[in-house]
């Protein structure tokens, strides 16, 4: 195969009219196939099906450790033990862990909804009185973050990613706007394009000096422990909250996670760790909110974890499931694309997404062809704030959900619709 | 017994020496009770956990009715069957209601919140906006609510109860100022009176005209299925949902339930019944808060009840063990209390809670005294917004969640404590 940006006319031609019976072919199988969102497939949340049993009708002692009754009110912040987990987990002290709720995306909507109604620590009015507040969004990223952002009427900024996170030059300079309000972050296998903020950057993380005294770094570090192979490469972070209290500026900094890819989705637990302040203040929200987290479901997960290392070996069980999956995807990128000169992607080390970039000017076009071959996507531009791709040219691919056997076909529709659609473009 | 009112100088001081030596005796037993709180006891939250092994490593089948798995993301107005079910105890069609967390309290402050940020079908402008916005208390009502409407900045402006529910003609005369946004209610065995609204009452919240065109009724009915007597007499109330949607005012209603006092407390389920628009706009604002509520443990409450007649037959157990419990606190009111003329308290037929009416200025001086003998009460004031009863005449008897063998102590102190405090009164 050539690169198609240095083919001849007549040989994309001929290129063209391979690929529209390739495409043809696949068409006529009337296949249904999904690769649009990143959930866990069967086979990853049967390794949790044990959990189920652990709390049950034959349990003798309903006490969490500080003496409350888990089927009963109370312990806003949620139980001692399920605390320690998670601030194994997202390396926090458990002082400053908060678990509550069943998604990470749950508590930063509630964050931001606090922020907007009463106001932050260090803050002095609620943001919803702040009219031009603004919100960074580095990109790619994740579209429900930007949807949320979108719908408290923040503007959304976009911060470009480098390949070692954001870029924090860009940063450092958009916060000396007090009406920047925060910024939201997957700081580990990014989604989606698997990157793994290095220490330096999260270094200047902790030392951001923001006009707005209420200013808020939204860690979701939703895939802590998300490594895809554990007896080889994988990524870890520093703790952003350890840095900035280190600098003084721990209220700067609330570090989300979940179990929703660990146990079950929406069935599982999210925590948040931060500050003294923060949490102080979270608590009292927390008390007029609820009156307890689901402790029953919190004593689940402690007795199936014990702790990290317990989530860990758990983590690569499933790592051993989806492994595969995305040796299939990278593996069909690398035969059908990776001479074309029209894609490149990168090779998560961790995470849920594989993200490929494609020729500008041919992702939506991709997305329609794929569509109508039997193939979803997520939809183009969704990576970007207010779904505009200024090079229409990011598309995700999330492996895990569909069977592995119908993997090979789907990609093979993603990179001869990619293709096509490159060649449609060159063609003009 | 003599009424109080009625002694002579010399009558009150022979009674007063009387309970000071009584009063003494208790304290000094260095007793530990409470009877401040609305919680189940052990008994009765033993009575739900053989539904902790309903979904289990064993169960073949994941899928609902709509055909997701719930061990995986999605379905965010929760699963059709639990859908049902709810429908059924709130008295509402099945696609008006929305079952999502874990608690009223928590489906109350997330609405508040969403109307305050995005505002609600019907209105120009999110509450927020509002400066001078207030919300109609009845009152004696719930603490937690009014703590609520104070931290979201309401004025809160306190309706009289009746007998058959708040003063209605007030509500009318109220609900002409546009700045008043909501009314928040315990329509059925209501905190902590026990009243449940009258048909009459019920038709006209349903008929309310307000000037707010976003005003709403928050209709938490927290014991819509608590009886406590049901093999005697039982209240039951017209579905206000429905009302409200014959007179075309359906938008101004949220019914909201949960199974908090049905199976565990924090650990059950909430959900909200209204009309079409407002079911799609709390959809609409829960695709961006979350992916889906806890189905696992929707089916869990689905398998075990079935439908409201296995949650009636459950909570006739639950009558069993709590309907001795309140007979004994309306017994030792009754032998200490009947013939002073220092108090008044209801008989409820349902619900959580006996309220007290003591005499004017007593109620603080009581809680103060029982506290030194060992008894917790729900702090003085605490049934009115703002903590301020304007009286200082009552207090809340929970009786549910103390042991058995506890409450005639508890119930005495607590009449001493009362008579103590009105001869220190009468006695300036």
């Amino acid at each position: 195969m050539k690169n198609y940006l240095e083919m001849t006319a007549k040989e994309l031609a001929n290129e063209k009219e391979i690929l529209e019976k390739r495409y043809a072919e696949k068409k006529s199988l009337g296949l249904k196939l999904d690769i649009s969102r990143g959930k866990p497939c069967s086979e990853q949340l049967a390794l949790s099906l044990p959990m189920l049993d652990l709390v049950n009708s034959k349990t003798e002692n309903f006490k969490c450790e500080n003496g409350f009754d888990i089927r009963n009110y109370g312990v806003v912040d949620g139980i001692p033990e399920c605390r320690r987990l998670f601030g194994e987990i997202l390396d926090a002290p458990m002082e400053n862990v908060i678990v509550t709720g069943n998604s990470s995306l749950n508590l930063f909507y509630d964050l931001v909804a606090h922020a907007m109604c009463h106001g932050l620590p260090g803050g002095s009015a609620p943001w919803c009185e702040c009219k031009n507040r603004k919100l960074l969004c580095p990109a790619p990223g994740y579209d429900r973050h930007f949807a949320v952002g979108e719908l408290f009427g923040f503007e959304l900024i976009t911060v470009n990613m480098n390949p070692d996170g954001p870029d924090m030059d860009a940063v450092e300079e958009l916060i000396k706007d007090e009406s920047v309000k925060g910024i939201i972050c997957v700081p580990k296998y990014s989604n989606p394009q698997g990157i793994s903020y290095s220490a330096k950057v999260v270094e200047r993380f902790a030392k951001l000096s923001p006009a707005a005294a209420d200013f808020r770094i939204f860690w979701d570090n939703a895939y802590a422990v998300h490594h895809l192979d554990f007896d080889g490469d994988m990524d870890e972070i520093p703790s952003l909250l350890r840095l900035a209290e280190e600098n003084g500026r721990g209220d700067m900094v609330y570090m989300l996670g979940s179990t929703s890819k660990i146990t079950f989705p929406t069935a599982g637990l999210a925590a948040v760790a931060s500050s003294a302040a923060n949490t102080a203040d979270l608590k009292r929200m927390l008390s007029f909110q609820n009156i307890g987290p689901d402790k029953i479901n919190q004593m689940r997960h402690v007795l199936f974890f014990k702790n990290a290392e317990g989530v860990l070996a758990h983590m690569k069980k499933q790592a051993e499931i989806v492994r595969p999956k995305f040796n299939t995807v990278l593996g069909v990128l690398k035969e059908e694309l990776a001479e074309s000169g029209i894609a490149k992607w990168n090779t998560p080390k961790g995470g849920y997404f594989v993200s490929a970039e494609l020729m500008p000017g041919t992702a939506k076009r991709t997305v329609a062809l794929c569509k109508e071959a039997g193939l979803v996507l997520t939809g183009a531009g969704a990576v970007y704030p207010y779904g505009k791709d200024p090079e229409d040219s990011i598309l995700r691919i999330a492996p895990t959900f569909a069977p592995a056997v119908d993997l090979p076909a789907a990609m093979e529709i993603f990179c001869i619709s990619a293709k096509l659609a490159a060649i449609e473009k060159l063609d003009v």
